[in-house]
């Protein structure tokens, strides 16, 4: 803090005493902190970004104390001016923030007091910073999961895109990084459409929980002032699915509850599994043994010796990120085991793992929507830099692997074998057909027919790969004409 | 496995190549698996338990195939006949599990075909173990999560009724475990039900995303053979709010996610947090420095040396399993966390963490339950054992530590004073009494007034615990009146 | 129990309480517990492991008891010769586990009242079951950590075995996933041995931390005998790097700290990351689209659909193992985080966590050395069934990617370049190579020199793949001839 | 970046392509990188901390490129002079840290090129930002071990003096947090010495392994210059126990290892989980119900609504921010888990979990240090403000609980009576005692000897709080003779 800043403070309110202490407690203090004891325990650092929610609820407060008849209208006003000016100094960077004041709270009820004197001092009518600072979480949270909501819908639409444009393209379906049976490519990026929509879902289960109103709860056991928490609940659009009022309804819970962030935390903790999942693909994809991908320059970097690199470093960063957020999953639960009521300091810890879970998932996200779908040119209106297909690779490794050997099993099964005597058959003539270094697809139907009398000449059909592809057409099967039922199913859902 | 069943297997069934082999896959392997290798890989010791799941969901699908004109009625009927037999045969414990079989899906069909023959080699007809084992786990998953609800819900009943009890007995409300501002005994256990009331809404959200359809996807890419997935979702009465089927849309992500089991996961380790608030504050209550509250002797131990102990073993029994369900939940994570689609081994890792899960919490749960409102006895009908409360030592530890200085303060507020200055006042007054080893009530009026002019003879109807308790008479605050007001709300949610 | 057992009991001994009441503590319990209550506090079912480390630190007590004239002679005899007839009672599966005795010691105590009369009940002067368990769980894990440190050896020997057979065969040598440059497979393997062998070196030093003697600190406060617990510590062979007794040196602590299981638990985690790095490796180059290696079959399974595959199941579900270490070492930490000294009963959580890191790590350990190294055939005296290597798929492999860029950088910075000039340079060639779709080796003299006038005709050898591997010739390096001196080194620390 | 700037490098180092491009890897790259995923890739924000192991280990490399004729000596003198400029232009807070440079390594190369010229294109010679990265962090983090055994050995000798002053102090011992025996409150905290002790063994030996050489390994495969790595280790101290040089001994191990961040995070876990015991212990003493201590006022804080709160925040915010150095240490675990050889970009994330580690750790011991001893007060040259004991309220809480009931039953054994029967009858006195709500010492010596006719007027000793501390006379028990044994060894090992 700059010395003329500190002089202007002091002249500015003598009668402040949450300026002229070292501690803005009480009396009871004789002795100064130490800095680094105040480093330690404050928390200004880094609670500083919830700055316009701890105003909005301030605001709605401090109007709902005014319809009670517990603060005058004209403190109100002042009030209402006080805060109007400190938004804007915060936003425009003038704002002092002062590490003696711990924390936002005390910070922006210091700045309140000395803008607009005794009104500044009745705003903390009926409220402590237990509640104060649950609802300021609760306000953020639910515009950041808004936020998310938004980045995942913009994730998948960038994948359905992709896939509908590679309905038709067949990749090796892997188990166990074995190839399976061939799936179109279009399939199998809509699987994790199914994961993202999954992600959005929990997000906003997590919303109804995290938007509830603590306030008026006070430090731990209600307030004596007949405050009105529905206003408030409604001025701050705290209110359910019916438009009614969404209170916490115990005083101790709603001071201590940080479920709503654990919750959250484990809704992002599973989209980053997501995300993991779909990078270690796109690093494989990208790896010159399978080449069947590119994603365009800048999600990628060089290497400081070796000339030739362009390394995937998003997609392997996302999936160290992954670890991350797992961490402060991890974090938070650990934080609460074991706490008795009500609030205890313990709860500090719960912003910053919150605040870096957010904003790795929000980056995360948005650069993923961007890294698959691309990013539309201002002059052509087309989007560029997308990621592109390597069809001609895929299809290639689709046609190591006896891809099409559970086809064989199928028609045997369709000629009357029951499916385990025919997945026995078919073993027999994958053994052969390795003997030979050839594909199923490849043996003389002689031989094929060596294996079982019924196989007929039709059977090359069914060995190939386009065949063996259209062929899966049930619900949820790789069929392109399944796959564009689930891109219809995704493209409605979004739209609404 | 005895040699009477070894010799009847080879009897019975010469054609059934999954008892005639070491492994039941194929021709293709040459070599006999070494013991630990088949301990190491197989999953039959702990998936047994999913086989009722395993044959309703054979049976749906058999009917469905039948329904389809894939099998026919005569197999059907066999298939039917066959797993009923199955079905007694692992109630009464004679069936014979064979770590050769691996797993508990060809166990069950190996015997299914030794009992049925051709039949039993037909009901793999468009299904592969993949999505198997993830309708199995669904289904399996859905009725533990419908007893989970029933025990959360008694156990809210028993907080119900002991929160009713003692409405009216005061509890020093702490926070940072200093005392803070008294409490209605029965308005902080409510905050447990609100705890375990959000747990319930969780874990009713996560059945909603377990009890959707798998099967049908095959190993991975969906089947050739014309299945009714809708069908078999009905019969298994897989079917969302509307009562449509509800199936799983694409078929790489059927057989491949696990979000389930991590978000019931995570669900299960909320709960346990509150387990173990619920169960530290147990622990400090039955200390001797507090001696708050009894249990029942049989939730005790004693000590093998100290001939004089009681110490409340389940409450630190189930703060430690707190440990546990979050290390499963971490377990699960990390497993899923980088893994390409579509099905991998690692996956067989899901079992053993998700059923210690389900096991411990709903162990957990039913002690918990009983613990706090005891057991009804057959003779009188009446509960026992809950329990018990010395409102007496909770009264008078709420005498320390000026829990009724936020009173004055709001008294002086009501005078006139800003917040801010009433509280720095009433700091001062709560420094006089420290130094005269007195309570706030104790100071005579004239030291009171020395602070404030304004404080009248009435301060000391505001100073006392039930004075201080009756005016937190705002929604979700303390007063026995909001106490009374949240049990009704929560006795009219549990009677839905 | 069954009902004749109960009566044998009570006939033969009529003054074991701890037989005759349904719980053993004392005369202060009035009610019977229920049988969940008891399951969810009882350890028996799990602790029984213990039972040889537990029989050896009795043995070693009496010892002492008798030796300091606490016990007499005869009863230090009836001692001995009660507890060899327990162990062999349970080395026989005779012995009758007890849950209504809720643990091992327990179990053991009341058997052997029954077996020799009041010495038995003269076994726990100066002993409390907090010493004894820290004690018994101590000298159990110093086993176990003895068959690991064996079995890291063993893997670290089949590595180094396959190393030495492939030091000359070139593999990819990979960073991102990207080509990088060309690497021994030899040296790709050793790199596992380092990590290997650091695994062991911390598994020493946690054994140091675990060899130490709490027995003699009784419950938390010591014992009012005048026990030796010198004595009983060198009986136990607790002894320090100088043969000296190694006792935990306060009593407080020595009951309730569980550093030692935390900190094995943070080693096996680790080196379970180590198995998972190889195990990913291992799928990978199983992949069709790699092709590098073949594991035996035994290792592998198949598909219940599909007749062609062969899966990585043991790297892959040792890869999924992986999660449940690190699960249980969450479990671990989250156990003692927070509590008061000095035992409490959540510290019986600490066991089940412990044993199955334990076995899954010692099956992993033991199942990988086999997998990488073969089985000695009896017949032959050769080892069968080790990892096979396709060297030319991985030679080909190595030729895609550019590998030897580096080299050329590096041979221009012979010819006078700073090397980030050089690096710059290269990055043009490539961009060159790329577009004629060729390799760099395949680029004309001509061409090169447009890229820098020094490059002369000896480049070609620069750019090839065994002159890029032997010029890697620094300690540490891939050059065959470091790799050799890395064997040696690994071969003579492993024969000391 | 602001203009003027580009400008300037632009005009000083036209030739530097580090800084005319956008990214300093190669004419490969043909986009510019967008301002989200500069910042999602960079670590410049937080790997700057690097900077004087980044230097010391560059004049390192340049010091024995010179001696091995790789670099002139008067290339090698301008690195010099370049580095020493660079170092203090970040120490005085002027060096322009660019994020388009990405990281420090970046940063300060394209520096030192733009003050050195070719000189310092030269010096990355033989050197990859993979081996560079690995060397700076061992490099950091040996620092950061010595700093934090330093403040491990500061807290040691707090915990010490406090236990001398309060060797004779009588605290109740709680198992299961019931009073169990009488302990000395010396005794008690020589617990938490032996603790702390053994967090600096392990940070010790974590030490040995994280200082070794990584450099000389390139990017993963050695490199094709004649370097000196035992040089390069020796100058910068990376020697063992024998003084010899350290060197990571596989170029491929040496680029991707983190065990080394893994396992001080594994140590730094135990370390917190230890503060976390202790915590919790602070925060029940001053707890209103036990009053056993006071910690000063600026340990602490007050309450923005209750004026008479004095909060043990210190110990609080220690014990929740045991979660997030567990949270990080799972974080790395995630992090490496399956990742495949060699260096990934994953490994990033490495850093940040590993600052907060270290900043957390380091900050907690230092503020407990000075809470639990207190600060030298310069006039006086005393400790001051360190934790004070109320002795009376601990003996008084010692009283209650039956905490000599084991020596009672001790006393009966020395009588004859197998320590299981004396266990049994003292449950019965004890029952007795309950009864009349009296201590076992206030039964008359009648009704003791109604339990045994063996006991006698000098029972009372046994059963006074102070006969029972003196009794537990052997070692590690918590009789003064043993306490004071105890602080005098450790009083020895921290003189070393």
């Amino acid at each position: 803090m700059p010395k003329t800043q500190a002089n202007t403070d002091a002249c500015a309110a003598p009668a402040n005493q949450l300026e002229t202490k070292a501690r803005a407690w009480s009396a009871l203090f004789s002795e100064p902190m130490s800095d680094l004891v105040k480093r330690y325990t404050a928390s200004v650092f880094f609670d500083q970004r919830l700055w316009r929610a701890d105003i909005a609820g301030s605001l709605a407060h401090a109007e709902m104390l005014a319809a009670q008849g517990l603060i005058s209208e004209q403190d109100h006003a002042s009030i209402g001016r006080g805060l109007a000016q400190i938004a804007s100094e915060i936003e425009s960077g003038a704002f002092a923030w002062k590490l003696d004041l711990e924390d936002l709270h005390l910070n922006i009820e210091a700045r309140l007091t000395q803008l607009v004197g005794d009104a500044g001092k009745r705003l903390h009518t009926g409220r402590s910073r237990n509640d104060q600072v649950a609802t300021d979480l609760r306000l953020w949270l639910r515009g950041e999961i808004d936020l998310i909501v938004g980045l995942l819908g913009e994730l998948q639409r960038a994948l359905l895109d992709l896939a509908e444009q590679n309905a038709e393209v067949i990749l090796p379906g892997f188990t166990h990084l074995q190839v399976a049976q061939p799936v179109s490519f279009g399939h199998h990026l809509l699987a994790y459409v199914e994961m993202f929509a999954r992600d959005a879902e929990r997000m906003q289960e997590v919303r109804r929980r995290v938007n509830m109103l603590p306030l008026g709860s006070a430090a731990l056991a209600g307030t004596s002032y007949p405050l009105d928490r529905e206003r408030v609940a409604r001025t701050l659009g705290m209110v359910d699915a019916s438009g009614l009022p969404a209170l916490c309804r115990n005083s101790l819970d709603a001071v201590s509850d940080r479920d709503f962030a654990i919750e959250f935390s484990a809704a992002a903790s599973l989209c980053m599994v997501h995300v993991s999942r779909f990078s270690e693909e796109l690093v494989l994809w990208m790896s010159q043994n399978f080449g069947f991908i590119r994603i365009a320059d800048r999600f990628t970097t060089g290497s400081s010796i070796m000339p030739q690199k362009k390394n995937p470093d998003v997609p392997e960063l996302a999936r160290g990120k992954t670890g991350r957020v797992f961490g402060h999953l991890v974090g938070l639960l650990t934080l609460m085991k074991g706490q008795p009521l009500a609030y205890n300091k313990d709860n500090q810890e719960d912003k910053e793992p919150l605040f870096d879970t957010v904003d790795t998932l929000k980056d995360t996200l948005r650069i993923f929507a961007e890294m698959v779908g691309g990013e539309t040119d201002p002059a052509s209106g087309r989007k560029e830099g997308a990621i592109t297909v390597n069809a001609a690779a895929m299809e290639q490794a689709a046609r190591k692997g006896y891809a099409t050997a559970t086809d064989l099993a199928d028609y045997l099964v369709r000629k009357g074998l029951p499916f385990r005597d025919a997945h026995e058959t078919v073993a027999h003539a994958v053994q052969a057909a390795v003997a030979h270094a050839c594909d199923l697809s490849e043996l003389p139907l002689s031989v094929l027919q060596g294996f079982h009398p019924q196989i007929e000449k039709d059977v090359y059909e069914v060995l190939s790969l386009r065949g063996s592809l259209a062929a899966r057409n049930t619900p949820g099967g790789t069929a392109p004409a399944q796959v564009r039922a689930q891109l219809a199913h995704h493209r409605a859902r979004l739209a609404q």
